[in-house]
């Protein structure tokens, strides 16, 4: 029989998992096998390590429910979440870089008109977002969806509140026959992610910030085109460079510019100073095979 | 500013964690950010497994309680306990090896003279354990605790029954003054792990064998010794070759043999046939600098 040493059990173990019923399922099992044991065999961890770490994906498992993901959230501060999307989302230079998606989604936003606001009732600084979603060869697309949704000057995302009769800070604009949107809202801060969990005890062990930068998210699943998860930030913002989840790709950070009280990009009235973001998606073409670009 | 790209990714997050307040923070926590990634990169993980994966840990730590260990069980069956385990005992070639501690020790066993029965009132085949416990120099040692503890015929250990009277299938047993030890008990069977959990799902997607072959599990804490936790196989058992949790190792293994009713290694009358194992522990000496073995 073949006795376990330190030398064969890596192999064993993966010889083991290679059983999986389908090669994909042994790919993955046997991948993780071999890349958790060259882990522990680098650092050579000790058991009062191990047993943190259990202890500490217990704690993980059990803080996370329907309203909190803590899992999500360490995958999103180990830079993980990024690179998974980066990995499915490999698109052309010139479209939109994918990000992710972030736990605070809510399916199912009501629609909103062309300028409608969909902070209403929110404190905060009217920002407008006009622009264009474009396919990769420059043609405006005219009837996209873009599902966006926000925090509010506390950085509190509807999904974090216990309950709320309306939708908040989230909407689903659409283009125009000329391709173009336009959002109304608020500005958005920067925010911390929860740091009453695990996760944010790990990081309080270290030096990384756990703020985002100020951002609006937006999710446009148009047909023919990959579906585009993404993220666009407010130039200047604090934290660009040391956003918690690594959500800060190239092309996505916009410039706010400050404009008075009067006609809105939309036409309508505008009674207060205001910010204007100028922002063109462009969505990559689905792969003709089906296969991630 | 650094923007995220899929070259750059992994550095920025290793580089970010690098500023752990501890050196051995930093040490594990960049290391981990690496072969995370390098899994990620290396199976180009979807973004459908990846949430597979966190429901699946979320589901492991929340079936996880004082009675019920999923992640040691997860981390059993893919070899990281056994690893973990050999890396901080590596003991010289003459010493008894180390295994996994496993989910089923209870602190605080009753003591247990010279040959008395642990499996007092529990069904099974006696079976006496007997020898010696030595140092690697083979000195006997006297006054040394052997801290026992097995599943009865049904696989079940006292831990996993709701209320005990009394401590079942367990006991500290102490050698004597020519470091000979005497332990009567039953005929320990193999056994299944749990598998209505998620670690039993997984298995259950796998040509894995979810059982373990008998066996017996001894804790030796003995001054001025490195700590030993180790089991004893019945040799010919079923599953020596496949135990899923990768606790065979060389020398481990011993014979039962067979004898009919009479006088028993301890002196006494035993009037049914039993069975008899004869095994001599090994202590590996403490590093005089405090280092692992
Ligand atoms: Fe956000
Ligand atoms: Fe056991």
């Amino acid at each position: 029989m073949a006795f376990v040493t330190e030398e064969n059990l890596t192999d064993l173990a993966e010889k083991r998992w290679a059983t999986a019923h389908t090669p994909r399922l042994a790919e993955l099992t046997t991948a993780l096998v071999r890349h958790l044991h060259a882990f522990a065999r680098e650092v050579r961890l000790t058991e009062d390590e191990w047993m943190a770490a259990v202890e500490w994906l217990t704690a993980t498992g059990r803080i996370s429910d329907d309203k909190r993901q803590e899992f999500i959230l360490a995958s999103d501060v180990l830079g993980l979440s990024t690179l998974v999307v980066q990995l499915n989302h490999r698109f052309a230079p010139d479209a939109t870089p994918a990000t992710v998606l972030g736990p605070f989604h809510i399916d199912g936003s009501p629609p909103a008109p062309y300028g409608s606001d969909m902070s209403d009732g929110v404190e905060g600084t009217p920002l407008f977002v006009t622009g264009r979603v474009l396919g990769l060869d420059g043609t405006p697309l005219p009837d996209v969806v873009l599902d966006v949704w926000q925090a509010d000057a506390d950085g509190t995302y509807e999904s974090q509140l216990a309950e709320v009769d309306e939708a908040r800070l989230r909407a689903k604009y659409r283009t125009r026959s000329d391709g173009t949107y336009c959002v109304r809202t608020i500005a958005p801060l920067g925010y911390a992610i929860p740091m009453d969990g695990p996760v944010g005890a790990l990081i309080g062990r270290t030096g990384i910030s756990h703020f985002r930068p100020a951002h609006i998210h937006f999710l446009i699943d148009h047909p023919g085109h990959d579906r585009l998860i993404t993220h666009l930030f407010r130039s200047g913002s604090p934290y660009l460079d040391s956003d918690v989840v690594f959500g800060t790709k190239d092309g996505l950070v916009v410039d706010f510019d400050e404009h008075p009280a009067g006609t809105a990009p939309d036409g309508s009235t505008v009674d207060t100073p205001h910010l204007r973001a100028v922002f063109d998606f462009v969505l990559q073409p689905s792969a003709p095979d089906g296969t991630r670009p």
